[in-house]
């Protein structure tokens, strides 16, 4: 017997390097949970729930190209589509394999379960209406034999040209049937895109003289470099260019922090996170070449950065600006070659190279932990290629990038959609694609629970992260940017977080409480020498605040007519009407 | 001040009995969240995740009439549509309310985080893509001071009439204004549906002429009685009538199982679970009156229910078909309140009543815990109106059924949509909706796994039930009807479940875990005098498997070209391998 459709779309997903797929079965989906269980090249990772699915498909799409979540119809399916969200969001090339009702349930317009009540069964909706969050808003499909080859390539060609999601609906009684192969080459839309040599050239030219007419210049290469695959022509270029690159939020660690080049991070006017001076130098650039870097709040400040969009440049994936010019049909690995060929060196003088604002260690060991201490920690335990991952957390998000990375090492957050609770699927992803590398997770406690269910699939299949997962008594991040930071819903359920991962199943695993940075500092040995997982569960004080937080605690102060408040004030407000 | 936006709509779901809404905070949604802890008589419910919060609404709505769930926008809001899915499938009255961008953003056309990553913002991308879930597929909107009363009223209209969720989306600035009051009376389509006198006059005469007609009829009355608030009228309908009654699968418990006119369940073929020759009587009727059963797979037995169409009657909520004779614009309370005026009081020989088929505890205190013995004991737990929640598991599907329930139980199931998992969250709305009856649920271990996350809320806001957890080492639904049993997939991370509720911040429950039948029946004494909750993990052996499961297994099998397994004969092949 020759290959069936799901062994055609998963031999095409093996091709862009997948050896993985996440997933909750369902009696729609069987066959592909069936044909994934019969190759021995993909391993079947059966999660807690779909949503932790999918947002593990996602983390080992970052580490690894392309990640699959497999879900069965609707009850399924529509729990994925937070992750899928977030994938399109963050440019994660994220498949998702579903079954659906039967041609023959179909053609008997039967209502089957895991359907809404519909007047008359509507076996597409779920598609129609997932197509939005999947590559160029229509990279949603059902597969049948007839259209099998022709759809699985456009969609991976979408998915590649978009780096957005893609969902593949099957039939449950069209799975395990034969292809029909087409007669002839196919034409697929976007598949190899190329760029028009006439743009090409006036763009590179447009760009080479904005360099070289501007008093001073820099670069802020962004992520989609790496989802792009263009991180070594970007390299090549930055040092052609002898310019100095800074990198936002969303961007960290997409090219060594140990570069010369490397001048730090770019964070408009984010008091606490980013370096005035540093801001004053980008902003007093007259020619600012982005690199894919993206514009929305979280990773332009809060709107602070000031600079003239005139002056600027952004080569984007299959596009570039240079000031108000649009080059459509330009390919950002072309650009990017050329440009390492074309740019002028730089004359400007270097600036000094990023050394982080996290210090060394600092405290004693009978000192309870406090944030600044804490991260100074994480950034000690750090080594050369290990996988840092910044949860949707106040905790991480103001602590890490500020940390000067060792060689390699990779920090995943999902710093636009900003999902909480997606990094403890999203590391489980990280370490099942990059088995070598040792994976790290940084999470508060509020989002953690939201997902929590996940850690015993880290025992079943041996991955073996190190979560430090910072109890600071409730949802932090929502405590200093809503209204009263003693609003009851930024409480939480009291959980014991160190009896989770034994409670679910990870026995060997070392687990800990730790109130003391002593404590924390065995802790952390401990985890150094582990063989196993590690799960520490860190308390800081509910009312500490990280760097950086008390300016978002004035600024959503100021959203709600408290314009001068300050987290000081506040406490000692609270403090003064106990008594 | 005056009433804000949102404290409009508040006071109207108020209206409607709802005092707890379940959610999970964030940015865009505090000012609903604010508003909703302001309000002394609405208790905020935090829930693990956004999914879980809406499985909440659903179980609170089916005990209480509408239930709300809280989100925030995107990263929030896509996680609650499994939710939303299955409240549209199951027709509970979920109010979903959300906080998305403000208009002042949506005027800046600014990107903000929780958006997907469009070229153009497309703010209302959510609303758009969750109006197929919701009441009339346009049960969705953006909630402005403008259309605040219109759309409140025209929302809360839709979801009485279709018994299905709507949407409310807040602009974040907006949530705070003062509604504009409009000028003169409002026209709502759907308020208050009026029956067409003509129209309900035929129907009538023509269900009375079939009736009196017909040699043998019965009645099939359906859960929808319920979410119209027509079971009184039900009940004066079949008393008037004097026929017989079955209910299916999703019907369970909508009316007395005491009632001397309850023949029992009809539930077609189902070898384990129908009694052929129930089945044969109702096939033999003539006439056949439904009270809105619904027909879909796991409400007709998997379409093995045989009778003639044309003798069949249905009295839905806005119509009623007579055999091939459609009557719209009537109301079902409306036909069921003339039918108990008009029917003919029927002479047929009455039926014995209903004894069900799981009798009282067998077995001895030293065998290990099977199904039988099991389900004899849920049975015997049941006390006059309890809530028994039966979750989306086979281990429940296939006991609770057949047992007799004591006055005013309520079973509550997903049987339709079939989320597994979705009883976790749900008990918990049960359980604080009805904070003076207990509640009981049933699940597997693997759906349970889905949600279990959720399980620290109970304990936070007092809901006591009690969790009777099925650990039969794996998804045991699935392993009786996919291809192989032993498939992978069908297995689960090893969770010790026991230590779940403790973990998870449930101080003083009483959980244990048991394997013998001893052991259980003194763990369900402790559970009777509990005044906290109980959490009971009950082992069954993996390859045990409970009546009505073979004949799902010897019908899979077939579906798999396997058509003459049975589920010993496979257990004895596996042995055979073994030697």
């Amino acid at each position: 017997m020759g290959q069936t459709v799901i062994q055609y779309v998963l031999s095409r997903l093996k091709d862009l390097g997948v050896t993985e797929a996440f997933g909750v079965p369902g009696d729609f989906v069987y066959p592909v949970c069936d044909a994934i269980c019969d190759d021995p090249n993909i391993q079947w990772i059966e999660c807690a729930n779909e949503l932790n699915a999918g947002y593990a498909a996602d983390g080992y799409a970052r580490t690894k190209g392309v990640g699959v979540v497999v879900s069965t119809y609707g009850a399924g399916e529509l729990c994925v589509f937070g992750a899928l969200g977030g994938a399109h969001a963050e440019n994660s090339k994220v498949v998702h394999l579903t079954g659906m009702p039967g041609l023959n349930e179909q053609a008997g317009n039967f209502r089957t379960h895991h359907m809404i009540a519909d007047q008359q069964p509507n076996y597409g909706l779920f598609i129609d209406m997932v197509k939005p969050l999947t590559a160029g808003g229509d990279g949603a499909v059902m597969i049948t034999p007839e259209n099998c080859v022709y759809e699985t390539e456009r969609l991976i060609a979408a998915m590649q040209y978009h780096s957005k999601p893609i969902n593949f609906c099957f039939p449950r009684d069209m799975i395990d049937k034969s292809p029909i192969m087409p007669d002839g080459e196919l034409s697929i839309p976007l598949a190899n895109p190329q760029s028009n040599q006439d743009t090409l050239d006036a763009a590179v030219k447009d760009i080479f003289e904005s360099v070289a007419g501007a008093k001073q210049s820099c670069i802020l290469p962004g992520y989609l470099l790496r989802r792009y695959g263009c991180v070594s022509e970007a390299k090549a270029m930055i040092e052609a260019s002898g310019l100095p690159f800074f990198v936002g939020l969303q961007d960290k660690s997409i090219l060594s922090e140990n570069h010369p080049q490397f001048a730090g991070l770019y964070m408009g006017r984010w008091v606490g996170m980013a370096d005035d001076s540093l801001s004053d130098w980008v902003e007093a650039c007259d020619c600012i070449i982005g690199l894919g870097p993206e514009n929305h709040e979280f990773n332009n400040a809060f709107h602070t950065m000031q600079y003239d969009f005139k002056g600027t440049i952004n080569i984007m994936p299959h596009s570039t600006r240079v000031g108000m010019a649009q080059y459509d049909n330009v390919e950002m690995k072309d650009v990017l070659t050329a440009l390492a060929q074309a740019i002028p060196k730089s004359d400007q003088a270097s600036l000094p190279a990023y050394t982080g604002s996290v210090g060394a260690p600092t405290g004693d060991a009978k000192d309870v932990i406090t944030y600044e201490p804490f991260y100074e920690r994480v950034g000690a335990l750090l080594r050369p290629n290990d996988i840092l991952i910044s949860d949707t957390a106040i905790t991480a998000v103001l602590g890490i990038p500020r940390m000067k990375l060792p060689e390699g090492v990779d920090v995943e957050a999902q710093t636009s959609w900003g999902a909480i609770g997606w990094g403890t699927p999203a590391v489980l992803g990280n370490a099942l694609a990059a088995p070598d590398r040792r994976c790290i997770i940084v999470a508060g406690e509020g989002g953690h629970q939201l997902t929590a269910n996940e850690m015993g699939t880290f025992y079943r299949y041996g991955a073996k992260p190190i979560f430090l997962t910072v109890n600071n008594g409730g949802f932090h991040g929502e405590r200093v940017t809503n209204r009263y930071p003693d609003e009851e819903y930024n409480d939480l359920a009291q959980w014991n977080f160190a009896d989770i991962p034994a409670a679910m199943g990870c026995e060997d695993w070392y687990t800990t409480k730790v109130t003391t940075l002593g404590e924390l500092d065995a802790a952390l040995a401990e985890a150094e020498k582990a063989a196993s997982g590690v799960y520490i569960e860190i308390i800081i004080d509910t009312w500490e605040i990280p760097q950086g937080g008390d300016w978002l605690f004035r600024g959503t102060g100021a959203l709600f007519g408290m314009p001068t408040r300050t987290w000081d004030g506040w406490l000692k407000e609270m403090a003064a009407k106990q008594k």
